[in-house]
C-alpha cells in the first residue's frame, strides 16, 4: 500500500548531517598522516564533490537547479505499507519501505551516481571526459553507467573479478548501458599487476577493484573517480530517501519507531536514517543490519584505514576489519567490504546506532517471506535488512506493541534471482568471517595518526 | 522526464471498446460451430470475468472498490517524456512512453493477474483454490503468482519447455514467487502425454502450454484458467494504461498523433490504444508493431481457429497462423503465438489500426539506444515498440514534423538482459516465419462456422 499519494514534494536541499551530530569529525587522512585538503582531493574528484565531502558547517546544501530537475524525473519514490507482510506476520507493527527500485537504472545508487556524473561533466577541471569506479555485482556500475550517458561522458568500471565470471548478469546489464567493463585485477594498471603476480588466478575483491579504479584515476587527467559509497558526499546525496520518507511518514500522519537498513559501504543507511536523525528526541532508534561474513560494526576495530586494498585512496577513520581483509564470498556483492562510512562508525561508537548481523540464509528467507507477500523481489543486500524488520515486528508481536518500523528496499533489479533459486535449493551456505584472518589483517593496519 | 506528475487519479471504471467500434462482434466459438455461453465458459473462468468476456453493451464496467484498492497501491503508473532519447534521435517529435515496470511484478501483466485472482477468491464457484495458466518467458507467470499470493490461493504455471531449460531466470522468478512451474509438454495431462509419444525430445510451445493449462482447468473444480492476453477481458483489465495515459498527456497539454506498441496476444496494445480510439477523429494513428518471426496481422488468415496448439480452447474469431504454427525460437517469448486479440484482429481488417513487423535485431538495435539514453532497459517485446517509435521519430526529421509519439514500456524485469548481451556480441540472428509452414497451418484452420 503506498503511503501519501498525494505528496509530491521532491527537496531542493541535501542534508547534511555533520553540523547535528556534536563531535568533531575528521576529513580523510593523507598515507603520511596528514589531513587532506581541496588540493589533495581534486586530482581524483571535482571541485564541488571535494567540496561536499570536506563540509562541516553548512547543514542544508543546495541542490544545483538543472540537476534537482533530472531528480524530480522519477523522484519522490513512492513509500509503501507492508500490509501483507504484517498479516503473513500476523504482528501489530506497522512496516513502511521506503522502494528505491524504480529508478531509472533499478537502483538507490542513481541518487549519487546522477550528482557524481552531473558535476563531472559541468565542473569538471581539465575536460573530465569519463568517470571510473568499481562495482561488485554490478549494480553501482549499472547506475553509474546510466548517469554517465544522461551527461555525455564515458563510464569505466572494473568489476570484480569472481563477480564477471559467475555473475554475468552484472556485467551484462553494464556493457548494455554502454560502459567499458574490466575484469579486476587487471593488466591495465600497477594495482592489477601487482595482485596477478602474486595469483594470477586471484579472484579479484572490492577492495583490490577499488585500488585499480582510483589509480587509473589519478593517472589520467581526463578521468575522475566516482565513489559508489562510504564518503560523505555519497551519503549526502542519498539523504534525498530519507528526506523524502520523513515527510512521507509525516503526511501519513506516522511517526517512526524504528529505522532499518543494510549497510555494506553505509550510503543507503545513511541515506535513509540521517534525516531522521534530527527527530532522535522522539527516541526513535536506527538498526545498520551488516552480514555475518563482514560484521565491520560489531566485530571490527575503530580506527584510521585505507578505503581500498592497495593503500592508494585516502586513509578514513572508520571501523574495519583491516583493508587486506577478504570477506567470504557471499551472495551480497557490496557487503562485502572491510570498512563502513566513517560517519556511520563515528555515530556507531557514540552509541547514536545500533548494529545487527545476520547470515545470508537469515536474509534470504525473510527476503523470501516479503517477496511472496509483496510481490517486489529485494536485493541480497536489502534482504538482510528485512530480516531484522521481521525480527523486531514478531518481538512487537510477543510485547504487543504497535511500533512503526520504516526500513529501505534499496534495490529491484532482478539481477539476483538465481541467488534465491539456488537459496531455495538449499544451495547457499551460511558464512561467518573467519576471526583469525580479522585479526591478522587488524593487525597490520596503517600507523595510527595522532590526530 | 515524467509528464503531469500531480495528476494522482486512478480509473475507478475499466473501458470496453466493443460499443464504440461499430460493427458486430462475434462471442467466441464451441468447437461444433455454436457461439459460446456463459454456462460453456463458466467451468473454465469465474462468473464475473465470464461476463466481462461476454459483454457487448456495458461501455464503462466499474472496477470493484475492493480490487480498485489494489491498484491505487502503485497506479497510476508514471507516463515519461524520451526527452534524452528525441535529442540522440535529433528529432522534432516529442516521444512520450506509459511506463508499467514499476509494478509490484515488474509487468504490466500485473493489472489482469490481479483482477483474475480477486475475482477467483472472491466470486469463484466450488471454491476455487488455484489458477493455472501458460507462461512463454515467465513474466506473465511471475504476475500470476503475485496476484494469487495476494489472495491467498495457489498458482500453477506451464512454462514452454524450451524457455524452461534455457531461460531460467522466469523459472527461478515464478518459483521465487511461490508458484508451482510445470515444463510443457509434461505428462500431467493427455495433451503433455501426446506431445510427448509424438517426440520426446519436443521443445514445446505456447500454444501447447496453454492446451495444458486448459486441459488441466477444465478437468478439476478446483481451478480456474486465466488467461495472460488475448481475450477481451483481458484487454479490458488492461485499459487502466490508456485511460491514464490519456489523462496525463491531457493534463500534460498533449495531443498524441501516434499510438504504438508491440503485439503478442495483444493485451498490451489494446490496454494502451483502445481507451485513445474514443479519440479517433483527431486524426491519431495506431500502430501494432509485430515480430517477423509470427506476423500475424500482415502475414495471417482472418478467421476461426483454436486458441491453443491441442484445440481444447475456444475458437476465436481473428489474425491466425494457424493454431498448429509454431514459430522460429526468437527471444521475445510472448510473441511467439499463432493468433492475436479479436479485438484488434477486428480493428485491423476494419483498417482501423495498422500493423508494422520487424526482426529482432532490428528491435534490439532500437531497444539498447533507447536503453543507453533512458536508462530503464525495456523487455525483448517492448524492444519492437521502440523501433518503430524511432522510425517514426527519424520520419519526422525527415519530414519537419513535430509529432507526439506515444508507446507502451510494458515491463522492466531485467529477465532478459541477456538477451541483449547475445546480440551485442552478434549472437542473435533474423529469423523470419516461413511461409511455406504458415500456409500449412492456415489450410489446416478448422471448419469455418458460418456465424
Amino acid at each position: 500500500m503506498r503511503v501519501a499519494t498525494d505528496f509530491r514534494d521532491v527537496p531542493d536541499r541535501w542534508y547534511n548531517i555533520i553540523p547535528d551530530i556534536g563531535f568533531d569529525f575528521p576529513p580523510p587522512m593523507g598515507s603520511s598522516g596528514y589531513p587532506m585538503t581541496h588540493h589533495d582531493l581534486s586530482p581524483i574528484a571535482t571541485a564541488p564533490i571535494v567540496d561536499q565531502e570536506l563540509d562541516r558547517s553548512e547543514r542544508n546544501p543546495a541542490i544545483p537547479k538543472e540537476l534537482r530537475e533530472f531528480y524530480v524525473e522519477w523522484r519522490p519514490t513512492p513509500l509503501f505499507r507492508a500490509r501483507r507482510f504484517e498479516e503473513r506476520l500476523d504482528t501489530p507493527a506497522r512496516i513502511f519501505y521506503k522502494h528505491e527500485g524504480g529508478s531509472p537504472s533499478g537502483s538507490y545508487e542513481f541518487n549519487t551516481a546522477l550528482a557524481q556524473a552531473y558535476y563531472a561533466a559541468h565542473a569538471g577541471e581539465k575536460g573530465t571526459r569519463y568517470l571510473v569506479s568499481a562495482s561488485g555485482n554490478g549494480e553501482w556500475g549499472a547506475s553509474l553507467a546510466v548517469a554517465c550517458n544522461y551527461f555525455g561522458i564515458k563510464c569505466r568500471v572494473y568489476m570484480v573479478r569472481s563477480s564477471y565470471e559467475q555473475r554475468e548478469y552484472g556485467r551484462y546489464l553494464m556493457e548494455l548501458l554502454g560502459a567499458e567493463v574490466v575484469s579486476s585485477p587487471s593488466p591495465n594498471t600497477r594495482t592489477g599487476k601487482k595482485a596477478l603476480s602474486q595469483d594470477p588466478e586471484s579472484p579479484g575483491s572490492l577492495g583490490m577493484a577499488l585500488s585499480e579504479a582510483f589509480e587509473e584515476a589519478t593517472t589520467r587527467d581526463e578521468a575522475k573517480f566516482a565513489w559508489g559509497t562510504l564518503m560523505n558526499h555519497v551519503v549526502l546525496h542519498q539523504t534525498l530517501i530519507g528526506l523524502e520518507a520523513r515527510d512521507q511518514l509525516r503526511h501519513g500522519g506516522v511517526r517512526p519507531d524504528l529505522c532499518i537498513a543494510a549497510v555494506g559501504g553505509g550510503s543507503g543507511f545513511g541515506g535513509l536514517a540521517f534525516p531522521l536523525y534530527r527527530d532522535r528526541k522522539s527516541g526513535i532508534r536506527f538498526i545498520a543490519v551488516e552480514s555475518a561474513a563482514a560484521p565491520t560494526l560489531t566485530k571490527g576495530r575503530y580506527g584510521w584505514d585505507y578505503a581500498d586494498w592497495g593503500g592508494l585512496a585516502p586513509m578514513l577513520r572508520m571501523y574495519t576489519l583491516g583493508h587486506s581483509f577478504v570477506p567470504p564470498d557471499i551472495r551480497a556483492g557490496s557487503m562485502r567490504y572491510h570498512g563502513i562510512s566513517p560517519l556511520i562508525s563515528a555515530l556507531y561508537r557514540e552509541k547514536r546506532i545500533e548494529a545487527r548481523t545476520y547470515t545470508q540464509r537469515q536474509a534470504f528467507e525473510a527476503a523470501v517471506a516479503f517477496a511472496r507477500a509483496e510481490g517486489f523481489v529485494p536485493s541480497p543486500e536489502s534482504s538482510y535488512a528485512i530480516k531484522a524488520v521481521l525480527d523486531e515486528a514478531v518481538a512487537c508481536k510477543d510485547r504487543g506493541e504497535r511500533k512503526n518500523i520504516l526500513f529501505l528496499l534499496s534495490t529491484n533489479t532482478n539481477l539476483d534471482v538465481a541467488v534465491f533459486k539456488d537459496f531455495l535449493e538449499g544451495a547457499v551456505e551460511d558464512k561467518h568471517a573467519p576471526m583469525d584472518k580479522i585479526d591478522e589483517a587488524i593487525s597490520s593496519l596503517p600507523a595510527q595518526p595522532s590526530v
